[in-house]
């Protein structure tokens, strides 16, 4: 990649003119560890950024087997060949480092939609803490919405700490359930449920109908219990059959609703910048916490002092004192 | 408590010769927020760390109504009485900070043992944030330990985040559970279960004794589902009445069992010191953080990057990036 690489301009004007070659490669920089393709990525972003913000923003969670791949599918085709959207599909995953990423795999299952020419599937890169991979998907964003895409997918997969990072960088978060089995079965982590702005059922064929149907009024029923939400939005249920195609279009007509009722009442943007501050802070605590533990002449410091701390000479916050001065004193 | 002040010196000789009303002054020190007696509190728990270490931790967890008052003080006599020991008691629960404190009211609930001359019992401070009060408690252990406690109770709610620090600060971690009820409905964290080095079956009294049996070979199951500890102990479950003081030496012998078990291995004072890495790891990003945020000529300019970045005229990570070479500029 490093050799023939496009100038900071020849990136952003291709992706501002909807180069999927480049847009690529710029994700691509994004998800380097090199210093040099880090810093072109972070002034390609810079240029894009004007250019971003016009989308809508959905993540989408659900265990293995709720049938992510084939819902993400119909809703994609429907988004784009009904709604005439821009779709970009994106995913937070980094667990799936080991199993080269939940996507990756899915993109020969969504195979109408990976030859689509209004959809870009990004396969979670496969490496990378969960901070690192937040933040590049939060780059990719911008630079989705720069190439023109107004609708981004972020899928998750319902069982890890993903689902916050997600569900902090989205409009509109789904849920996707089954029916037939508790929660507890389903491995939906604690809190999730509290997240979603929409739970659809999926799965909801071959004789299936009438427990979904069950299970939308039971989970009605359960997010009543939850506190009502800054926005007066009530969470939806539905019920859908993403490999036939049923229920999807009410899916986006419950997204197409969430979006006149925020925006109406200023909660969207509200939302969006209350999101902002979030990420300042993360990246604050990143940056802070990289350039303690990258510099130098603290890691010889550090190590004595961590021996001193586990030998039980001196205390952890008069260690950490001593340590932030030197740090404040040496950079 | 300003006038009048021991020296240094006064603190930790009285601490150190057993005096309870300075061991009680000094940790009104750790919990105060003047600077001036965050200073001194410093200097007499360096002055206090030689003589510490030389107990046994243990951390107890349970949601209400499990008995946790009751148990404390059944074992705590016990562990007195029977077993020649002194005992240290104290909490961590930040979320008491609105009912003034779980053991705050519990010490009329714990009346011999209150009254006990090797029974100290400390309510948690009635202030503060989780990692604040987890700070103040792990050096009140230190200043306990010093005054000659060789046995420290570390009571928590097992409902919020308040067991992780526990878990992280003591060398075995009990959890007490009743019989009839499944974890879900005692409000029990995931996770927690995972922690324990023990589980009690409380209340195992009134006609419950067999639900107490039938409960206690169900938790066996249960924790052989999940990956051997390091250090190869096998959690042990067993049940108690500590309202009739039934099975409470049981419990003690596992902890002896446990100390015997994880001490022979050398894995007692492997986890005391990844304890300690931890903890200097959380001090330093602690500091770090007041040393950013804490910084007069940084908030100005934070507020107008944090403005920047909610008007998406730049991203997040560029904000952070200027903020922290601001920062280290000007420290």
């Amino acid at each position: 990649m490093s050799r023939n690489l496009p100038s900071k301009q020849e990136f952003i004007d291709g992706i501002l003119s909807g180069s999927r070659m480049l847009l690529s490669r710029a994700i691509t920089l994004i998800e380097s560890t090199k210093e040099a393709h880090q810093d072109l990525a972070q002034e390609i972003i810079e240029g894009c950024l004007p250019h971003s913000g016009q989308s809508v923003r959905i993540g989408v969670t659900g265990v293995p087997g709720v049938g992510k791949s084939t819902f993400i599918e119909a809703f994609g085709n429907h988004v784009i060949e009904e709604q005439n959207r821009k779709l970009a599909v994106l995913a937070v995953d980094p667990s799936s480092s080991k199993t080269r990423g939940s996507i990756l795999g899915d993109k020969t299952r969504m195979e109408t939609l990976a030859n689509n020419p209004n959809a870009y599937i990004r396969p979670t890169p496969t490496s990378g803490s969960l901070g690192g991979v937040a933040r590049s998907t939060r780059e990719t964003i911008t630079l989705c919405e720069a190439a023109g895409f107004d609708t981004i997918l972020i899928e998750t997969v319902g069982v890890g700490q993903s689902e916050t990072a997600v569900h902090s960088m989205v409009d509109f978060f789904l849920l996707l359930m089954l029916a037939g089995a508790g929660d507890e079965l389903q491995g939906i982590k604690r809190g999730i449920m509290e997240m979603a702005d929409a739970i659809a059922i999926n799965k909801a064929d071959s004789g299936n109908e009438d427990a979904a149907r069950r299970a939308m009024s039971e989970y009605k029923n359960a997010l009543h219990l939850f506190p009502p939400t800054e926005s007066g939005w009530i969470p939806k249920v539905t019920t859908c059959s993403a490999y036939h195609e049923k229920g999807i279009p009410e899916v986006w007509n419950i997204v197409d609703e969430y979006l006149r009722h925020t925006k109406a009442k200023g909660f969207f943007d509200q939302k969006r910048k209350q999101q902002a501050a979030y990420w300042l802070n993360e990246s604050i605590q990143q940056e802070l916490h990289a350039a303690f533990y990258n510099n130098p002449a603290l890691k010889v410091k550090l190590e004595g002092y961590r021996q001193q701390v586990q030998d039980g000479e001196i205390s952890s916050y008069k260690a950490a004192k001593d340590l932030i001065r030197l740090f404040l004193n040496h950079s």
